[in-house]
């Protein structure tokens, strides 16, 4: 069976816009509802966006790799890695930085990935080989001067000393946000090295970037590959070139 | 003569929104068309924005410091520091999170304080003594509970070690809008210690945070004085409470 990811991505998109937007920057889109298979916790408005996502997903009859329930077993060859609400934190805070992220893979071979930021009613899409596409234009990443980038970055300590060699800095609290901003040339770079990253917030964006024409490794330079499972943790560095991810490996090599 | 400064405000806000709005993530709002009093580069999007707001500030007779034109003298009591897009390299680069911020003077005396949020069309505004407000409704800083705190802040180096103490970094590039989310409690505090911050940036913000029940210091914890000029650069600390305030200045010490 043939499926068409974008638009099962933007329909999923928009039922979900309408379904938590009314619940942008409230006390009950904060409450504590549980815990998920990562042993974070569940807030009230995850819940509510998974509920739905797996209502719409799970009855095409593909795989579904969700954040807080972790996967559905269809027994199909596609497996939709799904985070329902990246960013939930700020959500509920109020601060206008959240997406739904969904990539969608064959095998273990990535097909499509999609992330669509609600409030700027931003839909990003990709497909390997086909290039990365922000409301149906092709989007490319920056080409940032040395020194001039402007990085995002997450560490419980380690390289630091970067807020000194790059020109901004930004930390915006929702991953697949910050990937497709790399894609798009809004950041020169994201990397997280806190082994906090699940395969869910980042297997659409790991795509948006290569696809722009950006570069995603591990916290060793390697390729990063996307695990088909909702429990993993990890770490990610996506850059627009080389140079940048060069200065980052260096400065984890400087602050071990 | 007596002003409604709400009035005044959301009529501004409202108006440079219809003029902004389309240029948001274009090249066109990045593009550099000069250099302002402070020395840094004005945008093509900082220009059309500061335009409109003259246009619209200086008729009323009043005194006017923006960051582009420095201060437009009336002799008049009155003074308002404004800045008419907080953000603007976010702005250019998609990201959604900007604002206009608007202070109001009698003397040296602040007597209100208006941020507007484009994009959640949000719209936060203070006056001393009467408590500080989201679309209406009295906000009031958060409650946090020690190192559960979400914190941004803007260092060369100094006090990099706070990410340790803090359960969340944000470095959201616009710290008008981050004085704001103090002020509501979206954020637990927010300090910029690169000698960088305007009073342009901060006059309507340390009203909000003060008024909302917050604390704002200069970079030794003294009391924090707006200067009605635009090319003064200062330190500033907005928190929500004493502890806060007190674990940032002994990150200090530890790190000169």
């Amino acid at each position: 069976m043939e499926f068409n990811w974008s638009e099962i991505a933007l329909n999923t998109a928009k039922e979900l816009e309408e379904k938590i937007m009314p619940l942008f920057g409230t006390k009950k889109a904060g409450e504590n509802v549980g815990t998920n298979v990562s042993g974070d916790v569940t807030k009230y408005v995850d819940k509510v966006a998974e509920d739905l996502i797996l209502k719409r997903l799970v009855p095409l009859g593909v795989n579904v790799v969700s954040e807080e329930v972790g996967t559905v077993d269809n027994g199909s060859d596609y497996t939709v890695v799904v985070d329902p609400l990246d960013g939930s934190y700020n959500f509920s805070a109020g601060i206008p930085i959240f997406a739904f992220s969904m990539g969608v893979f064959k095998g273990k071979k990535p097909v499509y990935g999609a992330i669509y930021e609600f409030l700027p009613k931003n839909f990003y899409e990709a497909k390997p080989g086909k290039g990365a596409y922000l409301n149906g234009e092709r989007m490319r990443v920056n080409e940032p001067e040395p020194e001039k980038e402007a990085l995002s970055f997450y560490t419980r300590g380690r390289c630091l000393g970067l807020v000194r060699k790059v020109k901004r800095v930004r930390v915006l609290g929702a991953i697949a946000v910050e990937l497709a901003y790399v894609a798009r040339g809004s950041l020169d770079g994201v990397f997280d090295i806190r082994n906090y990253v699940r395969p869910t917030d980042v297997a659409a964006g790991v795509l948006l970037v290569r696809e722009a024409g950006g570069i995603v490794t591990d916290e060793g330079g390697r390729e990063f590959k996307v695990k088909l499972s909702a429990a993993e943790k990890t770490n990610i560095i996506a850059v627009a070139n080389e140079r940048l991810l060069n200065t980052i490996l260096e400065a984890m090599k400087d602050e071990p």
